[in-house]
């Protein structure tokens, strides 16, 4: 359990994670190429012709029989959500609102595990069969494995490396660039102060309990899930016992540590293995503690995500902006938790790299100036409400989710649209692309709206970018610790008369009686509003004393310090203090989802499995393959080598023995998507040829074409279906 | 001073950072145009005309009169490295070799300082002004201000974030594509069993002393050298003090801890501000630790260099080369060390971005096959050899210095030429970048040759790039303390017949006895070596009996448990544990050479500063401005700039108020090098006007083509010599 989960975005991340490994889940669908109309599943250019196309979730949902088997499951959540918002209603109390919800997840939870369930398995999800080519080319495997490796931490090798740069730079043309916001790279290490105003110090942590003799540590959610589900599988326990078990099981995210402390007795749970007795749930703070500078003194932590670097550089960002609101500041940047026990390869781990977008706009106009750029864009949304009344997700136009009121404003919106966009541009297959919105009893208390795209895999729906509407929270929070105000100018419409009151001080006066500190003096009068202003000049005229406190000590000041003065003044801005539009990417998320999605085996051989990863992000743009080892096509592959980098093309030159079948099996492997193959004829006519991944359709090329050609095919300009259509076709070649 | 500097590639860099801030160097002399014909000096394509070209250090030097002046000086390094030559070669005690290279190193700072103090004064460099420039348009500022900072830190804005991406994807593009590198992501933290194996923790220290009393701490080195400069500034100083002050200072870099403990004790050095006691000489790690995971038992580190994620990977990373040498991996990330007292802003900071390439080859063959290609390509080598003669670095071509074995070994030339040409291409003015060879006193004793590339600063000569031969150093520690062999195999010439010697065990035996242990002691005698198996054979014909340590335990063998097989075999490859060269750049450190070299002063307004940064990293490409707001340039300004975006170039929309003079000056101080002007005639003819910021001459471009113009002139594709010749000049504006 998360002490005050939705406070933090990638905390929250927790919640979306549905328990246990699913069956193997659907993959996908073939169905006849007259289905194949739905622009959207067109991704990269790849002719209809060639790709096998998905039924999305939804449209298996609409099948009458799985309706009918669902339909009882779904009544019992809207009987429950009724429930829920009638107690809200008539203000019962909040044990039982409590109560009510967890009831609620409870049975949320039953049926979407049945709506998964019920995706018919066409192509069944192999996961050991994709962590197994993950490993072998290197795409990512855990860090420092030949000291034992530590759990929760992954390196990246070449495949994985250049594929994430990919992403990053997509993302950074995407966002930064086309929204022209303003990209910043701080701090990671951070001192405690800004992350004790940010709740971190207070409030991130997870409940853990420990092995009183040998000290070992369990996250004690995973530790009651665990010992139940073997009660419950136990030969001797009894139906009754089941389902008390599984419906702990289903509630342990909700639960607070008093109740979960009375599992831990009521079940006399034990440390597994030892069977030791455990100590009492302790809060176990998930940053990364240490000293910054030699004397130990100044405590630091590792950023627990990268938004705060953002916050606290809001004046000089404002300031870079000509003071004008609206703006967007980004950071891409790494971040740290010290999970007790991470699991679930790239999902949970201790050391990950976020990309964070800050807009900050007037609290009272959350209009977006393109927002009718994506008006028409469908979003997958499972709103509260549907949530509530046991309905799926909904396919909605975000323009109409936001002129319904169910998306709060448009720039929520807008960014919604936008990180559905980039999603599917770097890989994410649509069909198993989601938002879910924050039930209100999920949300921190500052936050108005808040929508979680998440996506479809073998561990169930994972939350990979989070988007929330944080209103004032953060720059509040800053300005309260620091006294520096973090707040912008707003022109009023018109000029505005209004009543000042200031406390001026006798400098003089001030000067001969408190000395040294009259500098303090005179700015503790200097920060008081206008009730405390006011309450001085009555006290001052009552008593002729007033008490000022001044660096925490009392300071008594008379009529001879200070007087009051009040006056009209014209002021043509007022101070507003910009709210926050924040969508977080989880990057190794992402592209653990991306993996699954584009994960496929070739027809006719189980044993040739491949990545389909989209050009924009595959780690290399095409392969250069002589067909045998022949000096005369070295200078061939010398000379085209050189015009790709040029062009910015990574390209991988192949020029190892084996069948070229056997050489394209193995790029393959590694995502790439084009494939140039300098042969006999080439020496003759200065023709190659030309092949695609997912289709293994090879055409044929005039040499000195090339290099544009696959540039455009590599960002998108040119799709394989014009190309495929205008150069002759080679003969299917036997791999 | 660092315990082991040369160990550790930016704690090096200490050594090169020559002390107190000098006297304002000279920026650059502006001599006639017909002087401008070397290629070199020619950096992004703007004509020789416009530009002011700079004297290089060593042409100044060329000046018989300075060199009168440098004579003696000269004479006495000579002198002094003659005596060291001479000790070492008679086989003179250590502590007498290592007080004649500390006297060595005295004479060479002095001359140093004196060749930099000759360098005319013609445009000053007024740093104070820069930094102005650098924080108020935020290209970078302290992380954490609100809160009261933190020294050490910093956080990039906008223009230093965009730069720094530019010139990281340089740096990929440069090295990792272009070399067909194996880029990789590695972990942050760092378990301490890894950073013990690669010496860090026992010897990646600063000395430090503390205040007695309220803890306060001070890095030893910069203590006495405060002090003494105190001292000898004093008035009653006499000549003796003020010599021996001067003597202390220069020889602080070299000395041990005992004898900085003496120099404490003679000048009873007591605490700055409280003049307190200080407590004896302290070795200070400069990893930041942590705990990894909960139960507080796993420390770890945040690496203080990325090198040893590669490492650590070298045996995947070969596997994805098919087993071959030489290959090359490179990380980009970030690294940290708790600096007692950080300072000289970017330069030294506790948190800092670092490019690394380790390149893995044949100990016995480090030719490399693109030597040719660099071999003409002149660098200013200052070597070992002239530090010690008191000679200035000199012009030589990498081809002949390899060939004249100066520089130890193609691999290494062929990276010292690549980083030459990458750090011109990012901005280093050549006149102020040398690579600096490290002495034999100063290299690490694995080490066969280190160069360092120096840029000149106002803080000195410092290292930005280390570039060294760092033997099999780092892959047989690894070796040694996991027992996992990081070796690669070569195929041999011709087969070889090689005699075997082997335990074989008897599993029956060795099980019956040894249970659940067998494993471990078959285990333990398969990785004894040849000596140990012949030792073994010894012993079992001796007395029947043999001691095997098995996890620390002692094990008794006798001829029951185990035989010894003694064979020929024909083997084709021998194993073989590579060398790396190590090229290792750091980023921040590079940046701040180029906002030095490239910060400039408008002729005729000392208030107008820019930066001249090549358009390869300057943050913005361009700027589009419309010359007055008038809704008729809208349409046209969004149509550009969306028509810029698929080209990724990255602009600036400028519409604020203001003469576009003023606006040209604003987009100068953020190094944008283009500027598209929009005005009455572009809504007649359809044409625009293009600015070029350096040289500030305008051309009139028809619109349709200024994107494409703009892309080539971005990524220096196309030079604005030819875009100057094609298009029609524009008047000059009066800015």
């Amino acid at each position: 359990m998360k002490i005050l989960p939705s406070l933090f975005r990638l905390a929250s991340l927790d919640l979306s994670i549905k328990g246990r490994q699913l069956p193997p889940l659907a993959r996908s669908i073939t169905v006849s190429r007259a289905a194949s109309s739905k622009g959207e599943r067109q991704r990269w250019g790849t002719t209809k012709k060639t790709r096998s196309i998905r039924l999305l979730p939804w449209e298996i949902m609409a099948d009458p029989k799985i309706e009918e088997a669902l339909a009882p499951l779904r009544a019992a959540v809207k009987e429950q959500g009724d429930l829920v918002r009638s107690l809200k209603q008539s203000g019962a109390p909040d044990l039982d609102v409590k109560k009510a919800v967890a009831e609620l997840k409870t049975r949320k939870k039953i049926l979407e595990d049945k709506e998964l369930s019920l995706i018919p398995n066409v192509a069944t999800f192999d996961r050991a069969k994709m962590e197994d080519l993950l490993k072998r080319r290197f795409f990512f495997d855990q860090s420092f494995a030949i000291y034992g490796g530590i759990t929760g931490q992954f390196d990246f090798g070449p495949m994985g490396c250049a594929m994430k740069a990919n992403m990053l730079n997509t993302w950074r043309s995407f966002f930064v660039l086309e929204e022209q916001m303003l990209e910043v790279d701080c701090s990671i290490l951070t001192p405690e102060p800004v992350l004790k105003a940010s709740g971190h110090v207070d409030r991130f942590a997870d409940l853990m309990v420990k092995d009183v003799k040998n000290g070992n540590c369990f996250r004690l959610d995973h530790l009651i899930k665990a010992h139940l589900e073997k009660l419950a599988s136990e030969k001797n326990a009894t139906p009754e016992l089941k389902a008390e078990c599984a419906d702990i099981v289903v509630k342990l995210d909700g639960m607070t540590k008093d109740e979960m402390a009375n599992i831990l007795k009521k079940f006399n749970i034990k440390a597994p293995l030892t069977n030791n007795d455990l100590t009492e749930p302790i809060e176990f703070n998930l940053m990364f503690a240490t000293q910054i500078g030699p004397s130990g003194l100044v405590k630091g932590f590792l950023r627990p995500e990268t938004a705060q670097g953002i916050f606290v550089n809001f004046k000089r960002l404002l300031t870079f902006n000509q003071g004008k609101l609206p703006f967007a500041a980004a950071q891409i940047g790494n971040a740290f938790r010290n999970e007790i026990s991470p699991r679930s390869g790239l999902i949970r781990v201790r050391e990950f790299t976020m990309a964070e977008i800050e807009h900050f706009c007037d609290p009272k106009d959350k209009a977006h100036p393109k927002f009718d750029t994506v008006r028409d864009t469908t979003l997958m949304l499972y709103s509260a409400c549907n949530q509530m009344d046991g309905k799926s997700a909904e396919a909605v136009k975000i323009g109409d989710a936001v002129d319904k009121g169910l998306v709060a404003n448009q720039t929520l919106g807008y960014f919604m649209a936008r990180i559905h966009q980039f999603l599917v541009k770097v890989g994410v297959d649509p069909a198993k692309l989601r938002f879910r919105q924050h039930m209100s009893n999920e949300m921190a208390h500052y936050a108005c709206d808040c929508w979680d795209a998440e996506c479809l895999t073998s561990y169930g729906w994972v939350e990979c970018v989070g988007c929330a509407d944080r209103s004032a929270f953060d720059l509040t929070q800053h300005t309260k610790a620091t006294g520096v105000r973090l707040a912008a100018e707003k022109n009023l419409p018109e000029p505005k008369t209004i009543d000042v009151v200031e406390a001026v001080p006798n400098k003089g006066a001030v000067g001969k009686e408190f000395k040294k500190e009259a500098k303090q003096v005179m700015d503790a009068l200097a920060t008081l509003d206008k009730d405390a202003v006011e309450d001085l000049a009555k006290q001052l005229a009552e008593t002729n004393f007033y008490t000022l406190a001044v660096d925490g000590k009392d300071v008594k000041l008379t009529k001879d310090h200070v007087e009051v003065k009040k006056y009209q003044k014209t002021v043509h801005v007022e101070e507003i203090i910009p709210n926050v539009i924040e969508p977080s990417f989880g990057i190794g998320r992402i592209m653990y989802a991306i993996f699954e999605h584009n994960f496929k085996t070739r027809e006719g051989d189980e044993q040739r499995t491949f990545f389909s990863l989209p050009p924009v992000v595959a780690p290399y743009k095409c392969s250069l393959l002589p067909l045998v080892n022949n000096p005369d096509f070295a200078p061939i592959i010398k000379k085209l080598s050189q015009d790709l980098l040029l062009l910015d093309v990574s390209h991988k030159v192949d020029d190892f023995a084996g069948s070229i079948g056997r050489r394209y099996a193995r790029t393959d492997e590694i995502a790439v998507p084009f494939g140039i193959t300098i042969d006999f004829d080439t020496l003759k006519d200065s023709t190659v040829t030309l092949r695609e991944r997912d289709s293994c359709q090879q055409v044929r090329i005039p040499l000195a074409e090339i290099p544009d050609i696959v540039k455009d095919l590599s960002v998108g300009r040119r799709l394989w279906a014009e190309v495929e259509s205008k150069f002759p076709k080679q003969g299917e070649v036997k791999e």
